[in-house]
């Protein structure tokens, strides 16, 4: 059980891609954030959805959440507005927070080490000839090392995408 | 729309839980980390994946990465070896992780700004009399925001237990 076999197809975004179009994908998938990628599709950090949120609150409330109380009705309205016309770039925090990058023959308790030392719930897996081929959740390690102990192969069906 | 009709069941260990438990807990549903509660159902704090991960990893394999490639074969037994006997309290860091709190009449946009303002993918919600009556995920925030834009009242089926 390798990296390779573990890693399933994962939803990245460019520095220029709408921060609207970063949201629509975390509201659509359950995901503990995105992975930002260059234009050659090499991992370069990873964007909570919780900076997509402080992107999308507007100032006021996140000074003074009393405020919030106010403008109810339209919070939708409020969060959509706020997020036009800005791109990821300007989600992420000034320190780029390190996306963990593990080859596609890293072990499975190589991968729970960086998971671990890491606080990330998302690794990348990268293969110098062909880029990222694709991530590793820490939901997906789990489920391999509390609920998959045999080698009986039942793969995650209907999320896995055999990136290789 | 309010805090309580955003909430959801969420699974909650006790600092007593068995580690074990825990991981099974995580494994089992694609959640970022488990609400800890105190022998009354208070939400005491969060106590996130990864954390489990970290008890769960051999310590001389955290110091030293490169060593996981000699026990790969067992990593499932290594994991759930090193999980027995212990509990929750001792996957928790030293400095409890804040868990955010609002009251159930709490708007989308107060929630929004608490998750954004903590970094915590997780908000607990409670209510006075009747102690904690669930939790909002970012996921299920951001499917209202994004998603369910109108009044139409579509619940995110099969997750939501009405609790109250």
């Amino acid at each position: 059980m390798k990296a390779r076999d573990l890693c399933a197809a994962f939803p990245t975004v460019r520095l220029t891609t709408p921060a609207i179009d970063a949201a629509r994908l975390l509201a659509s998938a359950d995901l503990p954030g995105l992975i930002v990628v260059d234009d050659d599709g090499r991992p370069l950090t990873i964007l909570a959805g919780t900076e997509v949120l402080r992107m999308a609150v507007p100032g006021y409330v996140l000074e003074d959440p009393a405020l919030a109380g106010v403008v109810d009705e339209a919070a939708a309205d409020v969060f959509l507005r706020a997020l036009d016309e800005r791109a990821v770039a300007e989600c992420l925090p000034r320190e780029h927070r390190e996306l963990p990058v593990v080859g596609a023959d890293a072990t499975v308790l190589e991968i729970a080490a960086l998971m671990a030392r890491t606080h990330s719930p998302v690794v990348a897996v990268v293969n110098p000839a062909e880029g990222m081929l694709g991530a590793i959740t820490l939901d997906a390690l789990m489920d391999r090392l509390v609920v998959g102990r045999g080698e009986g192969g039942e793969t995650r069906s209907g999320e896995s995408e055999d990136p290789r």
